[in-house]
């Protein structure tokens, strides 16, 4: 796939906010989004992200309609009409693709009638709330970093830490839509059953090992009809964009319950989405080889192979979780990382997901999510969930300030955040997924 | 909770097929639906089952507008005027409970204008296709029936049949909400990961044990906002009402890929729905005591236990499997029931599952369907799936004309039916939930 315009490194807006080095949102990038203006009581609305702003679709179309012109760029902005981006991503890769090229050049620095005509589009994003992107009607949970499925396994069964499937099947489970939640809401600490391995009964409660997992999730575009597959040749193009995901887990309410269908109340209480998706036409720039198996694994069945998805089915994402306890943010420190890794370390691309996920003729629709599970890679610094960063508890974490973490106590943020760097290419950022986790509820 | 008018089991309609013994919907059920005319393009209509009819009740309303007065019988007439059950079901029960009563009354045989007035709200059934009731926005399925995880337990874990969570923790996992389909939709053999015990590898193609599963769906009405409860005291202000569920799944797929995460593709490749939601309220005569766990079983943990829901938590609802194949139907034989079961063989109530859902914070939202598991009783011919009924094909079914099953084949029809029957109440019938099974996609 060539690049176009739309990567060129140097290409820089008239709104200069986004050529500043550091701006996650520079116009190589303008994921898509679902805003409303604060304090107003209108419909949420689509828009794009750029620098230090939200670009509103439909009133830059409303007052430079020359430059959205062509059938498929109409189509697309007709589709932003709406209060999520459904009715976009039913479209399919190319209205949106070519939206975002026609956006591109309506915020190039070198057109000089641009910003007069189009500043009043802008909405400074201390103006706005984010939501979520789209009616999530399924959510899909993922298990596809084998560092972390390694790792977990060797804690809950550590005879059998890594399961004969594992190598096989793309390990994925249905999720919670309902409690999919934008970021900057907060999380209640849940209540749940707990069993320790020396307790008689089980005791209710709120949950003593709160946990966030870091994750990538992918968005459908055009979905598939029930009965229908997605070859693994056509899976990229029902892939609308990419966000971040913190499924956050209570540890001791999955390890008593998980057994034998899975997870369910330790993970249905909240799910933090980062509010950009990151079109995967941004990250052009930033495709990498899928996974290389070692030596001895077996090569993935034939409907998850094809040459293109072992060459550039991976996805080069820096992922960073960061937290701060209520302490820090008393004494005025940002969030301390304590983690970064990459997304190159998943051992199944996001195509294998999907075609996976349709193999049987289940249909996936616009909108759905597909998360990738907890982004772990080979070393302790690249864990993306604390009961791995502490191996349960036994190797608590150290805040500055010298606070200790076994798990996630009361007035902790958590902040995801992820880029992309290649050489040759404009630096794009994800934007966050964050939340703040508040006592359970008295009962 | 006293009975009242509706449950009169002397109580006639003028719609005189209703008022045949053998008819599902007398009077005293009035289920509400979904259903569209056949032939037409008009957006889907909510009405009420009678006899052989649907009663439209935006219609009606509009035909006898003085039949439909008061406030919550008013509201709850608006929020008929949709494509689906949800905005009827957020409403909690009361709205519906007399708007039922209203339909009641204007269906009485003893109103002598009643059918002058409202016939032209009457459709016959066989002149419309059945949709689904609501736009499900999360569909859980549990695992209540001690029988079914018992004996699937030992087939699928010799040692280890029942675990120790089970009579804690009502077990449940998410399931996928774009696959349920409405009655007599055909259902096609899903390709999936298959691996015998004594294969080196699994290989792809059509599942080999295709199987169904009888169990009970109940609506939620009212909602709950994220991070709130549903005591168990408010469980059943929170269910709107009943219908059948048929959770097909594909054995083989399903032994395969289900650890560590559950069942996936082995289930979301199709769930069938039956088209009526028969209310908690005509299901009052009905109600029975809780499950009677034996003497060493532990005591439900306090906020699944009220001696209200020990005392008529239940519903004795008689629900058969029926199988009809090909070769039966060419012949012109109906389908021949292989198992009847009551649900009064669960070990956790519909209540106890709505609380425990909720326990975390996680909401519940109006058109949520909650599914209780396979039903399956103590003895053989109670068992509500194929893999317990066979014995994972250890024990095939012989069907009328000698053919035998192990599993499903190409070409059989599954029918799930139910009523409720007890001294002093009229019965009452769920209709069904049917569906041909289809040749897997030639791939």
């Amino acid at each position: 796939v060539p690049l176009d315009a739309t990567h060129h490194p140097d290409r820089q807006s008239w709104v200069t906010s986004a050529n500043a080095l550091e701006s996650e949102f520079p116009i190589q990038n303008l994921p898509f989004g679902v805003f409303r203006r604060l304090g107003s009581a209108e419909s949420p609305r689509v828009g794009v992200a750029i620098g230090e702003c939200v670009f509103d679709i439909a009133v830059a179309a409303r007052l430079a309609p020359q430059r959205f012109t062509g059938e498929a760029v109409g189509t697309a902005v007709a589709a932003c009409a709406h209060d999520a981006l459904n009715a976009l991503m039913a479209l399919g890769r190319e209205p949106a693709r070519k939206l975002r090229a026609a956006i591109a050049d309506a915020l190039d620095a070198s057109d000089a009638d641009a910003e007069g005509e189009l500043a009043a589009a802008l909405v400074p994003m201390t103006d706005v709330k984010l939501l979520l992107p789209a009616h999530i009607g399924d959510y899909t949970d993922f298990y596809a970093s084998v560092y972390h499925a390694t790792n977990v396994g060797s804690m809950f069964r550590p005879d059998n830490a890594l399961l004969p499937n594992y190598k096989y099947v793309p390990i994925g489970y249905h999720g919670r839509a309902s409690s999919m939640v934008p970021t900057d809401t907060p999380v209640q600490r849940p209540v749940g059953q707990r069993k320790g391995p020396n307790d008689l009964e089980p005791t209710v409660g709120p949950s003593r090992s709160l946990d966030y997992e870091c994750e990538v999730g992918v968005f459908i575009g055009r979905g598939n009809t029930l009965g229908d597959t997605i070859p693994l040749t056509d899976a990229e193009q029902h892939m609308f964009g990419l966000c971040l995901v913190n499924d956050w887990s209570a540890r001791d309410v999955q390890a008593w319950e998980y057994q034998p269908l899975g997870p369910f109340l330790a993970k249905n209480f909240a799910t933090t989405l980062s509010p950009w998706v990151v079109t995967m036409d941004a990250l052009e720039p930033f495709r990498a080889p899928a996974f290389s198996r070692p030596d001895g694994d077996p090569a993935p069945l034939p409907y998850l192979s094809t040459p293109e998805n072992e060459a550039r089915g991976g996805v080069n994402i820096t992922l960073e979780v960061r937290l701060q306890s209520s302490a820090m943010r008393a004494r005025g420190e940002p969030p301390e990382p304590v983690s970064r890794t990459s997304f190159t370390h998943m051992y199944w691309t996001l195509a294998q997901l999907v075609t996976h996920h349709a193999m049987g003729g289940c249909n996936l629709r616009a909108g759905d999510l597909l998360a990738s599970g907890t982004v772990s890679g080979p070393t302790k610094g690249e864990r993306g969930c604390m009961l791995e960063l502490t191996w349960r508890g036994a190797e608590p974490l150290t805040l500055p300030g010298g606070e200790t973490r076994a798990f996630l106590e009361d007035g902790d943020v958590v902040e995801l955040a992820a880029w992309c760097e290649a050489p040759g290419a404009r630096r794009i950022g994800f934007g966050t997924a964050r939340g703040v986790v508040l006592a359970a509820a008295s009962s």
